[in-house]
Order: C-alpha cells, then structure tokens, then sequence
C-alpha cells in the first residue's frame, strides 16, 4: 500500500496512525498541499477528489480518510479500532464524524485561503475563525467524554485517531486546552504509544 | 425511534430517507434551526453536540446523520444501503464523505452566519461561498460516477442518500446543475421514488 500524505494533513495524520497501529506495511508518497500539488496531476490523477489523504492498495485507489480508515478496519481486523457492539461502535463513529465533519472541513486549508483570498480575512480573522470551530467542537467532546483511558475505553480507537490531529492543530493555533483536560490527557497518553509518535507530523520524511 | 429534524436540515433529510427507504417506523421531533432550537435546552439535553439531526432509540440518543446511518444499516439489514463488499463499501463511503464532509459542513446554516456576523460578508458573496464548495466537490464527483441508474448501481445507497439533499441545497442556491447531467439524472431518479418523496423538505410537517 502506498499513502499519499502531507506532514501536517490533519486527515492523512489519521490514517499514518491507523496503519502504525495495525502494523500494515506501507510506503509514503508526499504531496505538497501548499504548492497545491493534490490539485494538479499526477496526483488528481489518482484521486479526482484533489484532497489528501489517499490510499493506492492492489484494488485501486481509495480517497477519503474515514472510508479509508473503516476499509482499513474491515480488511485488517486485528487491533480492532471499532468496538464490535453496533450501538458502542456507532457512539465512536459520532465522535469522529463531530470532528472529521463538524470541526476540521471548516479550518482545513483551502477555506483559510478562499477566507484570505476571495473575504480579504486578516490574519486574525482567520485564525479567530479557525479557533472557533475547534472551540465548538471541543467544548461539546470534552462534555461527552467518560473517565476512560481513550475516548472509549482502555485502547485508542478511530475515536482518538480522529481526535489527536484535531488537537495538533489546536495547539498549533493557540486554543487554550486546559479548558479541555479530559481531551488533553487522552491526547498526551495516546502520544506516548509509538504508533502515534511515529504518525505525527514533526516525524514525517517531508516535515519542513 | 425518534428523529429530531428540521424540514431544510440536510442532514436530518438524509436520514428521513433512509428510515422511509428501510420502512422503520418512527416520529418526527421539529427542532427550528432559525429560532436555534438545536443550541438550547431542552434538544442540548438529548443531543449535547447540539446540531442536527438526532435518533432517540431504545438504547439512547445517536447524534452525527452518518453515525446514524451506519447504525441503521448494522441493525436493520434489510433493504441494505452499502455493498456487502469491503472495496465496493469503501468507494461509497468516500462519496459519502466527499459530500458530508467536504460540502455541507462549510455551508453550514452555523457557518453562514459567522460569515454574515463576524465577518460581514454580503449576501453576494455569503451565496458565491455557497455555490464554491458545491462545485468544488460536485465537479469531481461527477467525474467519479459511472453509468448507472444510481451512484453505485441499480439501487439506491448512502451515496445517493448524501446526494440528494446536497443538491436540493445546491438549486435552491442556484448552482448550474446543467454542468452535472449525472448527478442531475441521478437526483430526478430518486425523487421519483416514494421513501425520497417523502423525505422532501417541503413534504415536512414543519416546513415553512
């Protein structure tokens, strides 16, 4: 399998986690979203979607960090990342999609420069806009949240996958976490498992 | 089961399809998006994410329209909405999330009104913003889909479920759907279908 990724794609940063903790062989493939390279060929070529992630497998390419994650699941059932009781298995998959839909679409890239560029935002704008989103979000998540290890249980799920790149980028924009300590802890345990440090941006081969 | 919805939530209409299409019984709970009904108690109670929709089950509240959708098609397998295989699934799903992902959530009610408040965006370009992210994704989806009567085949799916409400919102914000005739003959087919007829903003009890 080969991955197309970004270091600091929030949605490619989940599946590097996913396929680290699953041990699936892969290679990476960097695809330079600020020289807008998922916007032209060769890549689009690949995924029409022009969005990262992707995932190149023997059956085809498949775009789309969640259907990729769930294929993932399905395909390599070991180290589960779902629960397999339908209703614990779809308050997990809410708690990604409260993220993967209602949080991070709105702050990725091509909004931050469609706000700069077509609504002349300011800098402060935008990152007053970026912070809110994540702000709504994470107010409601922490909220939700048990006193578990991983926000679902005693084991990372596609929960905590979706959720540490969410928090990455948090702290990267100056949202103050300690309004969240339920999501902080989650985020600084699943960071002391190698799958995860392994994943994360700083420790890509195309970090800058 | 009980489905909170408003009449033009997207979201909430995906799932009226799906609960119609699997004939599940069920009522409607109005929640008023413009009086922001889905902010405040009592539905916050319900659904802490506080958005729309939400499925009250025997087991407890489901929030995220996709998490519901997955856990309908889990325990009520009949008139199944996914292919039962992995690959097929997979591509799907992508077109799903193409769509609830990386449509609907940046022309969110919640995110035109940031655009209107904090960033005095006009209506021109809060529409032009609109009409933007729907080409985006509606170009590329175009070219992703085949020949057949439906996005994946010969009957409805997901796909079909997430598209249909998408391009209700993208005539009602006068997008050129001449330029998508896949789409555009996709959409009439499923609006001739009585589960999506009945599903229909304007064939809500609380339409307006």
């Amino acid at each position: 399998m080969k991955l197309y990724t970004y270091f600091r794609s929030s949605a490619a940063y989940r599946v590097r986690i996913a396929l680290n903790l699953k041990n699936i062989p892969h290679e990476l493939a960097a695809v330079n979203l600020l020289k807008s390279e998922q916007q032209a060929t060769p890549y689009t070529d690949k995924n029409p979607q022009g969005l990262l992630p992707a995932l190149e497998t023997t059956q085809g390419v498949l775009a789309q960090s969640l259907a990729i994650l769930e294929w993932l699941e399905e395909t390599h059932p070991d180290t589960p990342l779902l629960p397999s009781n339908s209703w614990e298995k779809a308050q997990v998959r809410s708690f990604c999609y409260a993220i993967a839909s209602d949080i991070h679409p709105i702050d990725n890239l091509r909004v931050l420069k469609y706000l700069s560029g077509e609504l002349a935002a300011t800098d402060e704008q935008k990152n007053t806009w970026y912070r809110h989103w994540i702000i709504e979000g994470f107010s409601s998540l922490e909220a939700t949240l048990g006193e578990h290890a991983y926000c679902f249980g005693d084991k990372p799920s596609l929960a905590d996958i979706c959720l540490v790149p969410q928090v990455f980028n948090a702290l990267r924009f100056k949202v103050d976490m300690s309004l969240y300590p339920k999501i902080s802890a989650i985020y600084a345990r699943c960071n002391s498992l190698q799958a995860f440090i392994d994943a994360a941006p700083e420790n890509q081969p195309d970090a800058q």
